[in-house]
């Protein structure tokens, strides 16, 4: 009986904590009027190896009773939830309305080598808004101001959402002179892994001046968490139409970005990311004190999420990875305060009295407060452990028979007082499971 | 592009119904204490093929890159979430506290031909409690009442619980002198598919007289919706003590559920379950009008859901067949009253005004209430059939420049009135998308 490495799988508090998360994503994304919709866990694989991305790992279903030559199923387990995205959104054309605003919280797959000790797999949650034919720039904005409001109250170290634009860049080469703008980006992408140095020489071999490498290099070192990045691309005294639009689409991101607390949204113009269908804004984000997890919450603008030949829809997304960012901060000691939903333990006078127990636990119910009943009539000290083990914070005594006055009790402090079933409040913090962290991360 | 049969998707609208759906099951499992657990979609082929359930119809994984020697990766799709939560269970029975109360929403897949339009992905939602060793049985009633409870909340046609026990089986068939009780009950079992009578001659063919089959009948025939069953059943004039625990114990859970509104409990003595692992009591459910979907909610006791031949972990469970109980009435009309979460759709006055929309918009969010702002300043009629076609219910109209107050209008009684950004509410139907059927099932 061995795990399965690639899988993770959570126990009951961790789940918890995790709901809490995903709770709390999916009330941000509906308040922003993010619609949810659910794609199947299969593509066919011609959906799934279009876009030349055949590289990806991809698990290939097969039934197993097929007949011997029936072979493969054809279809494949979703790596993302792009892909189906964009095939919902050409198979359903006629029956949404667009713009259409939808968020999607699911499992993905990819079939990565066991050795490899990657997820195989893993939650995402993904917010994308896609017109018809044409999506006007602000919904850039507004993308990024709800996955910033959505990060900023998760219970997580500092997150930093940065921002670029691939028309800052784009822009910037050409009002240089280069001539392949997307070769250049691909080599500044390189930053991340190797020192300035190096990337100049690479720069140098695609065939720039030393000046137009010291010019890229120069702008991919713009970092700020206001739109002052603006100024300091100016003053590196470059001028072409493409850029002067950049920055003016990145100023009006980042800017509504700094209305939102609880997260770091900057400029960051040495961000471009690889994959080449982002045509504008680009985003990536940072957990502090995570930095090796690279980018935990990713996307951009397409101009073409879907086509069909006659009509395309551009879209702007961004997706967030909800194993990658929890499974580091459970191996670190975040949980939940409890391992069950109950807010209330009713405990047993006798195996007889069971309905008396079990009529609280109803009227607890009844007002919204999640209760369960004692396993058996043990001493209440053991009834009391019980509640303890599961993180159960209160312990409720009905009366015993011939007596009356219920009473209940706060296990963490000891606090015992007289209750009304019928009336009975326990603290809105205690309602719910809260994310707690057990322990401090290993430095 | 066509659709894949088997994999059923569903339109927003769609999604938001199934969303109230699953919302209400997890609020009644939470509110009786029941911890939610997510295990992975794959397990390893042993899982998958213990039990001798070998002929179900399971999707196997190959990497696409495998390497040509490495053939299947020895992991299939799990086709219920009963073999998944036993494997579960016995990996982290260390980390669990007993009883265990789960309830588990998820995905599960059968590889089953293309042709024969059944499911190939569904949702089930399953609810089980577990116990080390032994499992009072108090927890069949709790188990009974929690899932009662959960049907009687749904939006959808009356719902019959029918609960049977295998000891009543069992301990008659012993007490008319039957040497082989499961070979009777699943002949017994039939009466479902053939009439009566060749039911009857199925029996003789067992061996048995025609008095002993025709008590066998009796007993299959005796169908009451409170505890009148017992002495319907002692009327027969049959005698075990095995007959009389599977008496006590059905009267147990037939009397708790006349405590539920809303949902039909029946003790329905025709109930056997085919699976022999079930040891007490079964629950199977119907739905009125859509009999020919079978049970869409069954499950029972078993003494060993899991074992490591040290340990044994009885449990007693059921689960609700999601996808089998929407599909149909999704197919009849049923919908939800909008497509989006939006509770309101703030106008845009003109594109320079966006900001101002987005402070209303704000504002609204802040207190709970969904909203979105217009993607155009288009003329008002337009914004306003932008709203009507999602079926947000309200439209907010923010003061022209130069003027002041706001206005918001129910655009279903085109009723409109002066409101504060800061106070105003909708009201609470109207604050989620609600199940609506929109048009008759045709009968």
């Amino acid at each position: 009986m061995s795990k399965l490495s690639g899988f993770p799988e959570y126990l009951p508090a961790q789940r918890n904590a995790e709901l809490a998360v995903l709770d709390h994503l999916r009330r941000v994304f509906e308040l922003h009027g993010f619609a949810n919709i659910e794609t199947r866990a299969v593509e066919t694989m011609d959906q799934l190896t279009r876009k030349g991305e055949i590289d990806k790992e991809v698990y290939v279903l097969r039934r197993l009773h097929a007949a011997d030559d029936e072979g493969d199923a054809g279809m494949g387990l979703h790596f993302d939830l792009t892909v189906p995205f964009a095939r919902y959104v050409l198979e359903n054309a006629g029956h949404l309305t667009f713009p259409f605003r939808r968020y999607q919280i699911q499992k993905v797959w990819r079939g990565e080598r066991p050795q490899q000790g990657r997820f195989r797999e893993f939650t995402q949650a993904d917010i994308d808004i896609v017109g018809e034919g044409t999506l006007p720039f602000h919904f850039d904005v507004e993308v990024a101001r709800v996955m910033a409001e959505a990060l900023s109250g998760l219970p997580v170290p500092e997150l930093t959402l940065q921002v670029s634009n691939r028309k800052v860049l784009e822009g910037f080469y050409r009002g240089l002179g280069i001539a392949d703008p997307t070769a250049v980006m691909q080599v500044v992408d390189k930053l991340d892994k190797l020192p300035a140095d190096k990337v100049a020489g690479l720069l140098r071999e695609q065939g720039l001046s030393d000046d137009q490498a010291a010019q890229c290099l120069a702008l991919a070192d713009i970092r700020t968490t206001d739109t002052s990045f603006v100024e300091q691309v100016r003053a590196l005294g470059v001028e072409h139409p493409m850029l002067d639009e950049g920055l003016e689409e990145l100023a009006a991101v980042v800017g509504a970005g700094e209305q939102v607390q609880g997260v770091v949204v900057t400029a960051d113009l040495r961000i471009a990311r690889g994959l080449d269908y982002y045509t504008g804004t680009v985003f990536e984000t940072r957990m502090a004190g995570y930095e090796s997890l690279g980018s935990i919450c990713s996307g951009g603008r397409y101009d073409q999420l879907a086509s069909d030949g006659k009509r395309t829809f551009p879209g702007v997304g961004i997706s967030l990875g909800v194993s990658r960012l929890l499974a580091p901060l459970f191996a670190d000691g975040m949980t939940a305060s409890r391992s069950v939903p109950s807010a209330v333990l009713v405990a047993l006078v006798t195996e007889d009295s069971r309905p008396v127990s079990d009529a609280v636990a109803q009227q607890l119910r009844a007002r919204g407060i999640p209760a369960e009943v004692a396993a058996t009539a043990q001493k209440f000290g053991k009834q009391i452990r019980y509640a303890e083990r599961r993180g159960i914070p209160f312990v409720w005594f009905p009366p015993a028979e011939g007596e009356d006055g219920h009473e209940v009790k706060d296990i963490r402090t000891g606090d015992q007082q007289a209750a009304d079933p019928a009336a009975w409040e326990p603290p809105a913090s205690d309602l719910r499971p809260q994310v707690v962290v057990t322990k401090e991360k290993q430095q």
